[in-house]
């Protein structure tokens, strides 16, 4: 477990949050490599918000998040953001749309941005993700956006690895509130319709407070704001709102049930992870091997063989059930 | 473990090849019950061929599937279809397109035809699938058939999961040849080309051979076959083609590098689905549990818990990793 010298000044640099260090430590955990240093960075972090931003293509969430991400700096927090998102204009400092506000972001070295490829590896983009944010947290950033194009199992998972989520739609987009899906609208802390200046975006954002209904009081209800990223409009209502998110969960005592929920599918990427490394890159004489072999001279069965390789599988499972 | 009155006649009903029985306990198996007697009738398996038919979509798989499943059964051999396909024709018992050779395998009492629902759950449909053919495989099933439209994960794992893999094509889709991706082309056991009575057929053929080379004589060479699953033309080709390649791996010692992977596949879809279903449906006092617990009050780190989670994980890495 000791870490070479090397490795340790790589860790010491990203705890000091020096941009070459967090920008290489990220290349390392991207290409699955880094566990050790992981475990230290891991240890010092804990106390960045994680804010998911998610929604259909289109909806202008790149430009979102950079306008999200200078009203956060104005307020004096520093800031990671993390796209996931092959189509990300963040891609090798590129930027897109937005451009003054873009360049002010990336030329602040108090904020540190990184685009995620997405890996066909199954469990692979929500594992790196996570270890990203890991990295970013350990760096003292206060605030980490992470922001994913709103696909499948990625909603999910992003919705499952943030103290808050915001769903961004746009008028226009198809049948604009049907984009969303079913899942998405429920998953929302905070709901943005942006392309206000758009026509037909206050019938959005109409439509969209009646699907969510008027909210029976109880625990939180997601607001429903209007944005335009491009002029700013409605940027600092968008911030306001996620810091009263944040305030609710901590009052409420549901930062507890949200932090079980992240723990929970951060635990679930990484074991996923593992059982796919460890059976597509054999190691001889493991007990995944030892395993495998049984199963092939069929001394055993798969569902006892995969039993035993998850320790505490067979004593925490309820009764009646094999 | 004990098994209810009832699961036992379940299993027994499967074991002495019962139609209903086989019905009853792969609707269980899609639910992801019935693992105590999978277990038993896993343990009388052991002596199907898996035969997996993939490509992309157009093909024709569904009919060439019947066909051959038709010269299967002129060959006095047992049966059993599983299509893993939503849009799939077996559903529901509605037949497709080839109606007489289709209902003449529906009349079959030796033959079992289930199409598998895609489902969402990561891992799900594959585990859904390998459970399938485990009580086709226990019913006495001599060959099962297990049919996937060829999208991403699903080819890998029909790869995987069966002794040989038939790749399907057909002119005009496209590009070709072009519609397999690399990994197809290099995957298949056997390709065909269907729909041979199609304008550019023979192109194809020439254009798929061209592209896997000559084969430099060591291992199997894959042939590249024309059928026309419509009128039967090719079929018995492709059922003698299989035959070879079994007989291939016998006597190549290739069965035993063929059935490590498929244990090793069987192993992972397994794993994962366990990891994913008992994070998602929490049992208290879990081993699953107490690491969520943990990693909630920081006490321990996610690589850490992992790791604990998976028997044997720490002692069979390699060195100098953590």
């Amino acid at each position: 477990m000791r870490a070479t010298g090397a490795a340790t000044d790589l860790t010491q640099g990203v705890l000091a949050g020096e941009v070459g260090a967090i920008a290489r430590m990220i290349t390392r955990v991207e290409r699955g490599a880094g566990a050790d240093q992981l475990i230290e960075l891991y240890r010092a972090g804990g106390r960045a918000r994680v804010i998911g931003v998610t929604g259909p293509a289109g909806a202008g969430k790149s430009t979102l998040v950079a306008a999200l991400g200078a009203e956060i700096r104005r307020r004096d927090v520093t800031l990671g953001i993390v796209a996931v998102d092959p189509t990300s204009p963040y891609s090798g400092g590129s930027v897109l749309g937005d451009r003054i506000r873009m360049q002010a972001l990336g030329d602040d070295p108090e904020v540190f941005i990184r685009s995620m490829a997405t890996r066909g590896a199954l469990g692979g983009i929500a594992r790196a993700t996570a270890d990203a944010v890991a990295v970013l947290d350990a760096s003292g950033k206060e605030v980490i956006l992470v922001e994913t194009v709103g696909v499948g199992q990625d909603e999910v998972d992003i919705a499952q690895a943030s103290h808050s989520v915001v769903v961004v739609s746009a008028p226009g987009l198809g049948d604009d509130v049907q984009a969303l899906k079913a899942g998405l609208l429920e998953t929302a802390d905070v709901h943005v319709v942006n392309k206000a200046d758009r026509e037909g975006a206050d019938r959005t954002v109409a439509e969209l407070r009646s699907m969510l209904g008027f909210g029976a009081g109880e625990g939180w209800v997601a607001p429903v704001l209007a944005t335009c990223a491009e002029t700013g409009q409605g940027v600092t209502e968008l911030a306001n709102a996620l810091n009263q998110h944040h305030d609710w969960l901590v009052t409420s005592g549901g930062m507890y049930e949200r932090q079980r929920l992240m723990a929970r599918h951060r635990l679930k990427t990484l074991l996923t992870a593992l059982v796919h490394e460890r059976l597509d890159r054999p190691v001889p004489g493991s007990a995944f091997e030892t395993a495998v072999e049984a199963l092939c001279r069929r001394t055993t069965d798969p569902w006892t063989a995969a039993h035993s390789l998850l320790e505490g599988e067979l004593s925490g499972r309820p009764k009646g059930r094999p």
